[in-house]
């Protein structure tokens, strides 16, 4: 089972701004092309360049389940009901929220980061585990559990913020590759391997 | 007179990493390829692979003089009695030391980084000035004054150091690009516009 995260973020390294500002220049690629891709919302469609939505249908093919963090659940109100890539998705947290008892979607895990990716592998249907960018990421990388890093390379300079990779322990990381680098419109979509 | 600043810099934005480390890993590209590039130095030669040697010369070939910081050039003690590229270099202080005043290669600028910058220019026979990562970078990019970003990123994860534009005041600061995508081995040079 491959575990990846991926993340829009800024040339500095950051995933949202200071004040979880700055996502209309994060998440401009996901709007600023012509052709129309679908989510899981009715109400939502995206409109990226040729080049990215062959890169994000890539990143979909291989994503069976995600893993999240309870503030991103937060932010976005359990994305109202469903995540918008409409996989299985497992919310890390220490108090699982009422209310989702019934809901197909959402799976909470209290056990810790191994135990959310092992639960989302066994909800993914054989496909990967993907992995929100933030402290998520940085848990499962320092326990060696993450394959793939994409990276969306936004140009632009926030200065501050939520780094992709969040108060890292085992430092440095390398990585091999890029394996892909794919030019969209205001982003360079890079796909790299973490050394083992 | 363009101004440019450039710098190898890994995944999550780091010059270097904490405690002034990670620096075998942000210069692997300058001695992993088969391309003898030689510096002002005799007795020091990279070895670059021919994709960063020629995207090294390109830099070069724009550069008229540069600016850096005292910490730099205390760091290097002074590289030696000149910069590795062979340019008049601008250090930016607010004590000048003594022992430089027959060294031709080295002004000493209190005046702030626009007196620097425009220091540099005069020295510069026409062609560019080229800036340090780190506080220069981002005082002179909070004064408007960086026309081009020069990233050469690096595929390592620092977890920490000194950032690219090191406490950036003006922010979000957009830019424009990649203008040039370049791949080496172990490093994607990238080069973008500042947006004015």
């Amino acid at each position: 089972m491959k575990v990846s995260t991926g993340a829009s973020m800024s040339i500095d390294g950051f995933v949202s701004g200071p004040g979880e500002t700055g996502f209309e220049h994060l998440f401009d690629w996901y709007g600023n092309g012509d052709v129309e891709v679908p989510t899981g919302h009715p109400e939502m469609t995206w409109h990226m360049t040729r080049a990215s939505a062959d890169r994000n249908k890539r990143w979909l093919d291989e994503l069976g389940a995600l893993v999240v963090g309870r503030k991103l659940f937060d932010f976005t109100n359990g994305w109202g009901g469903k995540h918008p890539m409409e996989v299985p998705t497992v919310v890390l947290t220490h108090n699982p929220p009422t209310g989702y008892e019934d809901n197909k979607w959402f799976a909470f895990e209290t056990g810790g980061i191994e135990a959310a990716i092992a639960r989302a592998g066994e909800l993914a249907g054989g496909k990967g585990v993907g992995l929100n960018s933030g402290r998520i990421a940085s848990q499962a990388l320092d326990a060696g559990l993450v394959d793939e890093v994409w990276v969306d390379l936004v140009p632009v300079l926030l200065g501050g913020g939520t780094p992709f990779f969040d108060q890292l322990g085992t430092k440095p990381v390398l990585l091999d590759g890029p394996l892909e680098t794919v030019q969209g419109n205001r982003v360079t979509h890079l796909r790299y391997a973490v050394r083992k």
